[in-house]
């Protein structure tokens, strides 16, 4: 690996108080070329512009994918990731699914733990605050043919991120749009289908819904995600989330959750969630909390679901009475270092990586 | 419109008999951004490379779409374009789904003209050389935020292309993997849908299929395209193909096809082609030619068709018998200005346009 360290950091400009999420770069950023069938060698280089074409294969033909992952600093100024190994399996299987070469556990944990350790002066301190880390893959070959790429990208940049406690939101279960085909790429983290999200989530915030649960693209009669999330439905006292598929991302949050619900001897059913059967449990009383979760926001609650052209609201349950809640505040407080991690899910970023490497 | 003639050309190093189509750029490309709610001004600049962070958002979300076109030289070096005016309605298309901006006639057909007017030198002459022309819109905002992006660029990059004689291909039926979903992007040319087409293909490729014609996702019992292309199906003597939906691309050369078959007096019915028809018609010998059809090779001859693990074979036409190939002949004499143009779909591209503007 080769660190080459800024000559001209931002970070003494930078205000932990006052700072905007996702446009606020970190003073470095991994990157590693992948040519003549193998990836060079990982550097990590001051973060800034590096020369494409408008030709690059990557925004002519889509062969891109992301990870979302977060570094937290506790009390001490310790730095931990949280479960890194699920997401450097995961950003495998984007990858492979998009015809793109795997990344190595040196470029991907390696790069990771080198590039947070550098700019740990970066991550804000304190509830909710957090470094968000964008590892992604692009293919950088300047061609016109529609073909698998022949090189590409491996970047990882971050930006530090806020607490943002999320109001409770508005969401529209899809009855048109769909983000996933049967035999697609729905499980994949790639570029595309983020951008083909966008529209439908354009159209239903101009009819007051902030998100879409997305539904099956075949009969519009399941539950998949919910924007940019796994889905949970608290129905009475047990938990359902559907199960992950070629339609429905691993979530790594959504996996957390599942393990913390049941640590808790809460009743969790992973299994398809019907239209039919959450309208009917909203009707009869019995459905009790709806929610995303993702890395980004972790949990966003629902306070009410737009199905049929009717806005049906759901109840507003107290800190302790949500599950949501609940689990939401046992996972920070084990990414925080706030509470024992009997599930080894922390890892430590020691200091100084590369000189003891 | 500025243009900034490059100081360096390589024009003269072009040897129009030896070159890679798709690696070989013209000297030139057309780049205009977006920014502020605006498209600014349209530029002819030297083709190359341009500062972009791996956080832009078109390789992070994929915000992304294309068109894909030609010019022609004929044999006293006039220089037309092919129904340009398609491209340009396509291309805001794809752009409203992905919820980028839409482009203006000035920047996509203004541009294109300029751009192929100041390379004309780089069209290749004769039988079935051209020139094949890129027009793309993508994200190029840096932020790490999964929302719709607030910067674009809209560029217009080229290269020469041979006449490409393809042999026949065999393909096969998809019975698991899709391209499109319902409420889906597939009519699109979102960056993404290609990408998401790679793997399966390459799994089809090592079977001994050089495609895939891809079926719906639902059911996999009606075809949708064909590798990169519209399919068509001819029974007897009369043409199929599948009617355009938002799961199917409205292609220029679909579109062409069906026009010039009515000319000639074929009877062309635009309905679901189910799989089952398909396979009953190999079958039952009154199943004649299936064929793609797309810009960049005009049309791809099926040879054989692989569906349930079986390879079925399919009759070897003379150029004369088969309606592919005719048509393909009479819609390349259009497009060259071998024959008359009944439809008014060449546009001539005037010398020194922008002299006259």
């Amino acid at each position: 690996m080769i660190i080459q360290k800024s000559t001209n950091p931002r970070i003494s400009s930078f205000d932990p108080n006052n700072f905007a999420f996702g446009n606020t770069f970190i003073d470095h950023m991994v990157i590693c070329e992948y040519e003549n069938g193998k990836w060079g060698e990982v550097k990590v280089v001051p973060y800034g512009p590096l020369p494409f074409s408008p030709a690059m294969m990557g925004v002519n033909y889509g062969q891109a994918c992301f990870e979302g992952m977060k570094a937290y600093k506790d009390k001490d100024g310790q730095v931990f990731l949280f479960r890194p190994e699920k997401n450097f399996a995961r950003i495998n299987k984007s990858a492979e699914r998009l015809a793109m070469p795997a990344v190595t556990e040196e470029m991907f944990i390696g790069g990771l733990k080198a590039l947070v350790d550098l700019d740990r002066a970066w991550i804000p301190e304190g509830e909710g605050m957090s470094l968000y880390i964008r590892p992604l893959i692009f293919a950088t070959e300047e061609a016109l043919k529609a073909r698998i790429a022949n090189k590409y990208l491996f970047a990882i940049v971050a930006t530090p991120a806020k607490s943002y406690y999320t109001a409770p939101v508005s969401v529209k279960i899809s009855d048109y749009y769909s983000r996933s085909a049967n035999g697609g790429v729905g499980f994949a983290k790639a570029a595309g289908n983020y951008a083909a999200s966008f529209y439908p989530t354009q159209l239903a915030n101009e009819e007051g819904y902030e998100q879409i649960i997305w539904t099956d693209d075949s009969t519009h009669e399941y539950f998949e995600e919910s924007g940019t999330m796994n889905v949970f439905v608290r129905i009475n006292d047990t938990i359902y989330t559907p199960p992950t598929s070629e339609k429905i991302l691993d979530g790594v949050t959504r996996d957390s959750f599942l393990q913390l619900a049941k640590r808790r001897g809460i009743e969790v059913k992973v299994e398809p969630i019907a239209v039919k059967t959450f309208i009917d449990a909203q009707r009869n009383g019995t459905l009790k909390e709806v929610w995303g979760v993702g890395t980004a926001v972790v949990t966003s609650v629902f306070q009410s679901v737009g199905y049929n052209g009717e806005k049906l609201e759901l109840p507003r349950l107290s800190n302790e009475e949500s599950f949501a809640l609940t689990l939401q505040k046992d996972l920070v407080d084990i990414q925080t270092n706030q509470a024992e991690d009997p599930f080894g899910w922390r890892v430590l970023v020691e200091k100084n990586v590369m000189e003891t490497v």
